[in-house]
């Protein structure tokens, strides 16, 4: 790619950028958009729906930036959440990492790489390669690569600082938060899996026995699960009905509500909808309590049991409890709300094949993804596009046509085949028989994350660079030669990715898609948004796409460091709009408490692995052996210190010492309002499917009461 | 190596095994031995000293065989611990994994094998390779070879099936031994290290500040470890002195007390040695009591801490105790008169630079022994031999010379190098800062088993087929193909070895050099054994040898079937010896409940898998790619199998599950004999160092008693 088409890919994001910034700014007032841009904020009752229009109102006006940039971190942690604080973390440590990096990278290494004449590149400035600002036109056996050599172990050092004081800093508060938090169910609770239920004993009996009899002093009560997940969509099916009914009868009037009962309500006899609205609702009730009845016998083997104490929770949760250790299995259980099972897996051995079913298909999708990512290569090679296509010749020649082929278009291509790929991790990782939507998710995050890391990262390096051989990686001793001479070469196509990240950011602000549906809904059905529902936050997707970005700044931070100041836009871009997100549009629906950073420390990690092993390469390639024998410590080095950040910080985010829960039960016992939390605690886990249900009779179970609100859908 | 070099291997193993089986028939009749051939018993109190003498007693008898064979598990288990019955299990496993191994060996893969014609050896029988018995002489691309893949598969299929079958029996037979025992303080008490000492406190009030908060309800007592090294090694001295002192008062008359103090005893004036002894251990009794006193305050921050219950113990093992999870780390407490620590470290990351040290010096460890294996090979090649000798070359072509040369020699010297290797590992375990003698013990074991591994199965194998390649490790594609070439060529040197592995079960019986000390002893200083000490098993140099013939079977199975009735001799003959020595001649120190049988288990899944490497590189090779491609799956149904019997046993080898912990303290509690027991528990972690000592005046604290007894040196 030479600089000019670059510079094409950066114009046109930068105006996609500008084009969805100015439409934010006026679309956010407008009347009738506030549940696009701030539905939060109108769930939580904080904003209304205002029918008054002004023409100030269309000037663009950066307050929210503001508003965004002023928030301070306590707000957002109270506002949005442990996950929310953790996300905006990634941020501020990728602005720390990348300034410092982009600093040596921009006044040290790029005038040096550019100065050297390896790649005698004697076109003008504007339709050089982008290889010359890489390592790859420094002269081989240069002494200049020494300065290389040392910003590796520099920009080492100071990543993994940065590493270990994050780390601290986000187990401080997640200390601080467990400390200031009320007391909440799922602290006093866990969920035990394959029950050995004895014949003629029910799996209510076998819990409640047991726990008595080895658990007597912190028991408190259990709620055995049931397969409910008919019962869940008849439920489903009521709700939406009852709705229906509700708009029928406040704003229809009489006259429009005569409907033909034929094909396509327009053959047949004239029936009222209300009346075959309500008769419908009528028998979906009977068969909701019918099914409700035959469904307490429907026990599944496992259960949620409650103790009176974080610590009691905490005992058991630690020690193996029956003899046999595929039965008894036990595992913090989730917020009630978040208990969400699509495959709930009751049985150790059926889990273990659903995770290892999971881990076949999840190669199968790699192995699959190739096609795409080979179409992006194809169009990143103009000859190898004139040659499939010949009658495409004349257009292709064409300057602006073929810099926008090779400038723009594979990385938007690839980002939106990328897009498809988090649902469907996620419907495998809930095939793994997790409990609640947010294990689900967060195991979805580390199938996105290496999924992104192998698919673009590696089939992109490998495959561009002529030679496409996945098996390189059975001889590991080709590896860093491979790689040294493969990636600095993509570094023009990761460049162009980054750019269209930038857009990506802008897109998530302007909410395209909730846009549009908003205004198909206002103009089409005249609905006025009473039942919108506030977004959560998709961290499976946006939490790899981000770290991928890091890896792309580490990796080619002393192979092509022209990569850096676009990355560090990205991050500024992120952090802004983010924060405005965050504060704004998602409700937090879970909380895990900040257990995605052990993702993120572990990414990084990775990333700094790759550009060691890419570094030996390099001054291999380079002929410079002695740099690269004295690089090899480095990778080992920073082996250490991951060992020694997995055993200081990662027990902190897999449960709370005994120090912190004593401490915290002891809070509680003295202010004394147990016994109500109690009552609470004993109904926290019931299923909400299973409790009594009246949509035709006067009481009305209100669908937005959190403990009977229907599990989000996948 | 030839038949005929083989059979002078087997000839000279026979020989000397008879001869030992005989000598041990006579001599341990023989009065005088009592303490080389049944220490235990003697010490048990159960035999004593005989000095009458007849001619009867000079009749070779079998009796011993008959008795060790009649004993029971449960009596084995009640004399000798658990350790004692995993350690005889693996033979009973063996037996039946190779007696299988035989049959379909033997008599079905060996005389395929052999009428093969790849070799065309046309040699007469005696003086046949012996690789004409192994796959190396199947036809390429005979189909014949599809037996030895089903063979492959159904030998898989029965040593899984007896490992899960054992791996349950153990841990069946480990929670029975638990129900049956005697109240033990180690089940009471959790070792606690990394403690927090905050200035101006000192560690004792911190540990009972913080226990007595956090685990109020069933903290019982603690004791604080002190340095005290200097001191053992002072205790050491009196105790040497005091039974020199008794032996003279009881038998030496006063003439003969007569000593020059000068040098060696000849020159100077004349002094009593009684006088001298006695004034030398009052100096060291007032150097105790200095030391003592001054070790009190020299507390490390690390403590024994004791609980009311099993359960209790258990929580507080199980938490993560402090909020910085590298302080306050806990672990199971050894027994009371296993606690040895040569090089106890108590912080958190000491002791992990403590293990990466010890890791390294392995690596360089292992580096070094090449030196010897090269030279065991010179010996195998004897035209290597007359080359780097030629003065040699006329004792060398002679027959017998020759033959004892090839077939004996090499795994005699590779025998007594390796006997250095485990005192080696004891000395690089203790560095890693355990805080007893059986973890020691087991560090050391695995370090000597992939040593023993490496060294004697992989240098042997790849520096034996002319090219020695360590970097074959580095590319991975090539390891089947390599090893398939280089392992069969091997057969016949581990066949050799497995013979020589004879003997070594036969001298284990005769015990040569307790023998010969014995003798010395009672010829030269006429002392007659009152002070002997009965041994403790070395399982940490035992178990890997006998693994290591486990590999070398599951690996020749298919190669080399030959060698399998070599090894079911070995362990028949090491299944009644060593039950004979376990019974008779060790005394069980301490118990690990069963703890190595996971390095057994882990170790036949090490085998199996490179046999199925091989087998993969074996079909290649013999051009059957199809029946190559087949056993793919192989490996990896393996893996998938240790994975399960990982989770389905591994964690009862770990710890106690709550149901037994609970029902077992539950009998306590209606036993009612607990309030002795807990104070027996405050005091069992006393340093035994600490205690007052008293030689020279009239108390003397006996030094058999548990409690006091000095720590067995490494």
């Amino acid at each position: 790619m030479i600089l000019s088409a670059l510079l094409t890919s950066v114009g046109i994001n930068l105006g996609l950028c500008f084009l969805f910034f100015t439409l934010y700014s006026i679309l956010r007032k407008l009347p009738g958009n506030i549940t696009v841009y701030a539905p939060r904020l109108v769930a939580e009752g904080k904003l209304h729906q205002e029918d008054h229009f002004n023409l100030a109102q269309l000037l663009p006006t950066s307050s929210w930036v503001k508003k965004a940039w002023e928030a301070s971190e306590d707000e957002l942690i109270s506002k949005s959440g442990l996950d929310a604080f953790i996300f905006m973390r990634i941020f501020i440590f990728s602005l720390r990492v990348f300034s410092i990096g982009g600093i040596v990278g921009i006044f040290i290494l790029l005038p040096i790489n550019y100065m050297g004449s390896q790649l005698s590149d004697d076109s003008d400035f504007q339709n050089k390669s982008l290889e010359s600002f890489s390592i790859s036109n420094v002269d081989n056996g240069s002494n200049r690569l020494w300065i290389h050599f040392c910003a590796a172990y520099v920009f080492t050092g100071i990543v993994c600082y940065l590493l270990y004081y994050e780390y601290g800093y986000i187990s401080s508060k997640r200390i601080a938060c467990f400390f200031s938090s009320e007391p909440l169910p799922h602290q006093f609770t866990i969920l035990v899996r394959s029950i050995p239920v004895p014949p003629g004993s029910t799996c209510n009996e076998t819990v409640e026995q047991f726990f008595k009899e080895y658990h007597p002093s912190t028991y408190l009560s259990h709620s055995v699960i049931r397969r409910s997940s008919k019962l869940q969509s008849l439920i489903n099916d009521a709700e939406k009905l009852y709705k229906k009914l509700a708009t029928i009868k406040d704003k229809i009037e009489t006259s429009q509500r005569q409907w033909c009962d034929g094909c396509l309500g327009l053959f047949g006899h004239k029936v009222d909808r209300l009346d075959l609205y309500e008769r419908r609702l009528q028998d979906i009730e009977d068969d909701l309590r019918m099914e409700q009845s035959s469904l307490s016998g429907k026990e599944v083997p496992a259960a949620f049991v409650s103790f009176n104490s974080r610590f009691g929770a905490a005992i058991a949760l630690n020690i193996q409890e029956g003899i046999n250790p595929t039965e008894w299995i036990t595992e913090r259980a989730p917020e009630p709300h978040d208990v969400h099972w699509p495959f709930f897996t009751e049985t150790f051995i059926k889990r273990w094949i659903g995770k290892l079913v999971a881990i076949v298909v999840c190669v199968a999708l790699t192995i699959l993804f190739l096609i795409p990512v080979a179409i992006v290569q194809g169009l990143a090679n103009l000859e190898q596009l004139e040659l499939w296509f010949p009658f495409l010749k004349s257009i292709l020649t064409m300057a602006v046509v073929s810099q926008v082929i090779t400038g723009y278009l594979p990385s938007l291509i690839l980002h939106l085949f990328l897009s498809a790929v988090p649902p469907v991790m996620i419907m495998l990782s809930s095939l793994q028989g997790y409990i609640s939507w947010s294990r689900i998710q967060k195991s979805a995050c580390s199938k996105v994350l290496w999924f992104t890391i192998w698919n673009i990262f590696f089939a992109n390096v490998l495959s561009g660079s002529a030679f496409y051989r996945v098996n390189v990686f059975l001889e590991p001793k080709q590896i860093p030669t491979i790689l040294a001479e493969a990636v600095p070469a993509q570094a023009s196509f990761f460049i162009a990715y980054v750019v269209t990240g930038w857009t990506n950011v802008a897109s998530e602000l302007f909410q395209l898609l909730r846009f549009i549906c908003n205004l198909k809904g206002r103009i089409c059905s005249g609905n006025r948004d009473d039942d919108f529902e506030a977004p959560s936050f998709p961290y499976h997707s946006e939490i790899p796409g981000i770290l991928f970005f890091v890896l792309l700044g580490i990796t080619y931070f002393f192979l092509a460091p022209l990569i850096l100041p676009f990355l560090l836009v990205y991050f500024c871009l992120g952090y802004i709009v983010y924060r405005n997100q965050l504060l704004n549009v998602y409700v937090p629906k879970y909380d895990t408490g900040g257990e995605f950073w052990a993702k993120v420390h572990n990414c990084t990690i990775f990333s700094l692995m790759l550009m060691h092993i890419i570094a030996i390469g390099i001054f291999g390639l380079k002929k410079l052996p002695l740099a690269s024998g004295f690089i090899l410590p480095l990778p080992f080095l920073t082996l250490l210190f991951n060992d020694y950040c997995r055993k200081r910080f990662f027990p902190l985010f897999h449960g709370f010492p005994a120090e912190c829960l004593v401490k915290r039960d002891r809070q509680d016992q003295n202010e004394g309002h147990m016994s109500e939390f109690y009552d609470k605690l004993t109904r926290a886990y019931d299923d909400p499917a299973m409790m009594p249900k009246n949509y035709t009779g006067g009481r009305n179970n209100s669908p937005t009461s959190p403990l009977l609100q229907p599990c989000p859908d996948v």
